[in-house]
């Protein structure tokens, strides 16, 4: 399982019921935590979010409603015993205020943070099956987007086949990377008679808090899912790009050009109270648009 | 109106639907805020709190559940446009993190913060009619109740017998000090003949996070209201020791000690759903006890 659930979609100013930004990012057993706004810990009580399964936590940039609920969510950690390591990637400072914080409050957290200073674009998280990297977005401070990528992945072998072929199970590994297979009488069997085609790597886009930027759309180019601010709607062009942010067709506009499965959109500012028309301006541009909602899950898929 | 409005009520772990501490100290225009957990701003938006009345907010120590929300509650008040002042009276590092936050996010709010850092019983507001100290109480780190107590009213005037004997309207402030007047034929009148009996001075004390401590009770003898924590029941009086915390029964001999009007009780641990419990055990020590639920008003009166 591959999908994302919406804790948060609001922007700075929590109304209506709508909370600062908040995701979780599942990947089979992972869970990945993005941006952390005030009320994370609560939404993810309300939306039965297994916290504890979180050993990763992205932030985006050092606007408070992008981070003002991890002090919260760490020292809830600390309250409960964990002990298991925590990575926190984001912009440099996020250190020493979470240090300064846990000093005023004189404890000792039973687990180690590990923070990881983003100063590039680079993977920041890697293992056999998914990698996650940053990239830069147009924000006013320095800001930063989430690639979530599933690894390609290696042909299936085929059971019935195998057995049928007698092929020896020392040669598995090289049929997943693609080669033949010479029988000891000589006989060439093509690979493709043993194996299946591989499910198709997914790939998963967080574009953060970002002005309209067609960069982004070449660095995200065909992923599955999209996640794109919309603060504003379109009539508020100007005003988005003063404050850095995007309107509902801007962000259609970068799934469009990157040729994305689908897009959600969210960071809707406070003076919405209904979205109707945030998706209805999207889906003019782009037509697989949905709201994010929260407590929402949206699979990855193609 | 004097009054004190729950915001949160639970311990550390917001749990329950419960959240961290905040409360809302009404008296006339004033609107006091005391502790600010995390939520707190949007706990305000659900009870529908004028939160542009709060000039002066009290922090009665570092720990997280006491004002992670304050960041957020400020940053919020300069993108809505605050431009007056605030008071922020609290142990002296949360001036060096709140900067830290304002630093990381680059931005300049629109009004100025008057940090006041408490190291010391003392005064901390005054005006005509009211005024905020604090006082020590035992935590594991320095914590500070506070005390809002009203000044000794003056006697009112009594316009049917000022009229009556012809009081000329200069003397009516030697009258609400409670002299007598003597008419030009020597004639004397006494001042309760001219006055009545005022309003009697109202107190609410707040006893923040703290171990038994009867020092407390004399700080605050003969208060009108009380809060006082409760993390516990009583049969967890040994981990409340150990914590710093108090107990069902420990809170209200407190108010029985101090010879209160009347007690709530909060911070409830999160190990508790139900909170009948905590009523019963306070109330079999003082009767007058409430729990204090969130969204509730409690007018002080005598």
């Amino acid at each position: 399982m591959f999908a994302v659930t919406i804790l948060g979609n609001n922007s700075a100013l929590p109304m209506h019921d709508r909370h600062p930004t908040s995701q979780v990012v599942a990947y089979y057993e992972h869970l990945f935590l993005v941006d952390c706004g005030e009320g994370t810990q609560l939404q993810m009580t309300r939306y039965k979010i297994r916290r504890n399964r979180i050993k990763h936590i992205f932030i985006s940039h050092l606007h408070g409603d992008h981070y003002f609920g991890l002090p919260g969510l760490l020292t809830s950690y600390g309250l409960n015993g964990r002990t298991e390591d925590l990575w926190i990637f984001s912009p440099p400072l996020l250190k020493e205020i979470i240090e300064l914080h846990i000093k005023a409050a004189d404890i000792i957290l039973p687990y180690t943070i590990h923070f990881v200073a983003i100063n590039k674009e680079m993977i920041l998280y890697e293992d056999k099956k998914i990698e996650v990297s940053c990239f830069a977005v147009s924000h006013r401070i320095p800001c930063w987007g989430f690639l979530f990528k599933e690894k390609v992945k290696s042909l299936k072998l085929n059971p019935d086949k195998l057995k049928e072929y007698a092929i020896p199970s020392s040669f598995y590994p090289h049929l997943k990377e693609g080669h033949d297979y010479i029988t000891k009488t000589g006989e060439l069997i093509k690979n493709e008679l043993l194996t299946q085609v591989p499910e198709p790597a997914l790939s998963y886009a967080y574009c953060a808090d970002t002005a309209y930027n067609e960069r982004i759309a070449e660095i995200i180019s065909n992923t599955d899912l999209i996640y794109h601010e919309t603060t504003y709607l379109d009539i508020q062009r100007e005003k988005a790009v003063m404050r850095g942010h995007s309107t509902t067709k801007q962000a259609a506009t970068i799934a469009q050009k990157a040729n994305a499965g689908k897009l959600i959109i969210g960071h809707f500012s406070s003076r919405y109270e209904l979205l109707d028309e945030f998706l209805t301006e999207a889906q003019s541009v782009f037509e697989n648009t949905a709201l994010a909602l929260e407590g929402t899950t949206y699979i990855i898929s193609k």
